[in-house]
């Protein structure tokens, strides 16, 4: 990716981060990356674009990292526990690509031309966990659902407040689901 | 509650189902109610309040409905499936409370005025499922955060398009825990 891409992507991370999804300008991520208007205009067309393409690249880099965590792992029941395992912190933690992914999911109700977009992040979290990416090999890839599912209700719960200790004994009821159905 | 209270917030929710909690506009609120912007601000001095109001006041008609379902039913564990169903068909038809809920989330996140709203709604749907309002006396109160993680988590797929038959696996999967540890 070309240096002034890059810059802008990180602008438009650091400002989602900042201000939230839904209050992103293009004027202020020009202006932070220090890249003119048109440039932002001429790479990424439009702004439900340029959040889409920032959304994907920090999926991008959870892969990597979860790719380097599960090297050497060859057991499939292991690797998918350590898969769950590092999602589950992430959405414990309320990690950058949780709070993206539930504004533009949310912001995709009254725009559609993210909806797109948006479906496609989703889609791409579960081939993840379903294991086109990470190569779960699942036996029943409805699984892969039933891992979203949990995992994005988990991140909900997280916005609320409610802390890693009442949501534990949840975790250890699917986990145990996860084991017997696998 | 008064008449205009009640055409106030009835334009409220007409005007989240139609634009999204996200645009709402106190004078499109009057347009749509006939009734001055003087009026709204005197009956609930901020948008924050208000929308918290029109929320509840869609819980209370779910509340409602689910006790007229649950009449005559004593088993608590059936009570509980009964109730469990019933929250489960709201999420997977898209009805108006969810997505209002999921919309308050998500703007609680850089609106500091609606967080402690948004809080309190949550809450009052666990305190719903772990039975203060609905009995349903459940063992371990933990099962109602479960159910919370796990029916939050369906009506998030259900905005992604993932169909009723897609998530179906993964609702026997959950009933069937619930039914183990109830």
């Amino acid at each position: 990716m070309s240096e002034v891409k890059t810059k802008i992507i990180q602008a438009t991370l650091d400002s989602i981060a900042e201000l939230g999804a839904s209050q992103l300008s293009l004027r202020d991520i020009s202006a932070r990356a220090s890249v003119a208007l048109s440039q932002i205009h001429y790479h990424f067309q439009s702004k439900e674009n340029l959040i889409a393409v920032a959304a994907n690249t920090l999926i991008d880099q959870l892969v990597e990292e979860l790719l380097a965590e599960l090297e050497g792992i060859q057991d499939p029941l292991d690797r998918t526990i350590r898969t769950i395992d590092f999602i589950y912190q992430k959405q414990i933690t309320k990690s950058p690509f949780v709070r993206i992914y539930f504004e533009l999911a949310i912001m995709s109700f009254s725009n559609p031309l993210l909806k797109d977009h948006v479906k496609q992040i989703h889609q791409r979290v579960i081939d993840c966990m379903t294991g086109k990416e990470i190569s779960l090999s699942l036996r029943h890839p409805e699984l892969g659902i039933y891992m979203s599912i949990f995992l994005d209700g988990v991140a909900f719960q997280t916005f609320h407040e409610t802390s890693p200790e009442e949501i534990n004994f949840s975790y250890q009821l699917f986990l145990e689901t996860i084991k017997k159905h696998f």
